[in-house]
């Protein structure tokens, strides 16, 4: 290990303040640098949600994502810009550690579940000390928010990226106990064709910014409209016994 | 409506108590009443996650659990003996409602995933103001602590209970992506052997009482025994890609 600096991975939950974790809180209010990923002209959500809890002294790291939304996202220009961003940002992270200060990396959600986070740590893993403190996930804030239990008993649930091919949503909505269907976006119109296929229509719940400002629910089937924000979500809760 | 006290349903998250939300840490630190379901002997990991929260003054409503551990889990009195506790702990929870007091009901875990709760939700949703905040999963600490971040990209997760049949478990492995394999206890063997016949026993790692004093981490293949506490947990990390 190099340095003395420890990086903490900090899931800041979903996107209300207060739906951060002891520890979280405690964590941001004592690190000397915070870093945060953030789109160009946007300051982001996590750094929003997390902005309270910082000193006056404390030194923000933006890491600002590449632009990308011209380059397709199966491209190889794509990742190629990915992969360099996040060698660089472990690199300037990295420097912070090795100088003997301690960094927290904001992380949407929780920072193992599909996040930006784990490309950091596999690249610092193992060089420095990590410690990573989980979150509550988007998918837990929406079901909370819809007021409806996702799994009882023995359902099995499935997190599905609607990124998926129609086939493969499709095989996976047919034995399907409960659902959640992540990465909507430009994918939502696909994802609503499968769920019709599927006959779970009905069954689905639409929603958009759970637990933030702004935030939308309602039935899937009273959703207008082909597309949705990219962290929009689907619910299809289970059947499972209620005793 | 009926009466002025509000049900909190509260996740108080995975066993460490720090990774309680600041949310629940509040509402348990002002409720006049704290509700917690346990079994006969013992004070169970919620109420030992929260009592920290309490204050002198503070009410508890220990609901026990009947004793079913001589009756089968199919069986129609371990269902029958279920339903009525629910009933009875509904009705006493909507008495203190109703005498104008807000009750907080303790949640292992996320209070809508595979949770208790939800019994007492359906019986007093509509009759009583309700208000369910989420907490971080047992499974979110699981991945955490075994240090593996447990969904990339397009991965699908399933969750799957041990309770399910060998054939529904062997057909669920064979298209995983990622799995979080949870209540095992007397399944553990059923599920091993549903791992192994899938291919899966050399990706996957075993977890009990994460996050908790007593904590086992270790690949599948280097368990021991043919059972596992109830909460224990088999992990399969997806291998989607990386950037």
């Amino acid at each position: 290990m190099t340095g003395t600096g420890k990086l903490f991975g900090v899931g800041v939950g979903p996107g209300d303040p207060d739906l951060m974790t002891l520890k979280a809180a405690r964590i941001l209010s004592r690190a000397p640098v915070v870093a945060y990923f953030h789109k160009r002209g946007r300051a982001g959500h996590a750094l929003a949600i997390a902005h309270a809890h910082f000193r006056p002294e404390t030194l923000e790291m933006p890491l600002e994502y590449p632009l990308t939304t011209e380059v397709p996202f199966q491209d190889d220009a794509y990742t190629s810009a990915l992969t360099g961003f996040y060698d660089l940002s472990s690199h300037r992270i990295a420097e912070a550690l090795t100088a003997g200060r301690d960094v927290a990396l904001l992380c949407e959600g929780d920072p193992f579940f599909y996040g930006s986070f784990m490309h950091i740590y596999h690249r610092l893993s193992g060089r420095h000390p990590i410690e990573v403190v989980p979150g509550i996930t988007g998918m837990s804030a929406c079901w909370t928010r819809a007021g409806t239990p996702i799994t009882y008993g023995d359902d099995v649930l499935q997190v599905l990226p609607g990124t998926l091919s129609h086939e493969v949503l499709l095989a996976r909505m047919r034995v399907a106990d409960a659902l959640v269907i992540m990465k909507l976006g430009r994918n939502f119109a696909k994802v609503r064709a499968a769920l019709a296929e599927a006959g779970l229509t009905e069954r689905a719940i639409y929603v958009e910014r759970g637990s933030m400002p702004g935030e939308v629910i309602l039935p899937l089937k009273d959703k207008t409209g082909d597309t949705a924000p990219y962290f929009a979500m689907i619910l299809v809760p289970g059947r499972g016994r209620c005793l």
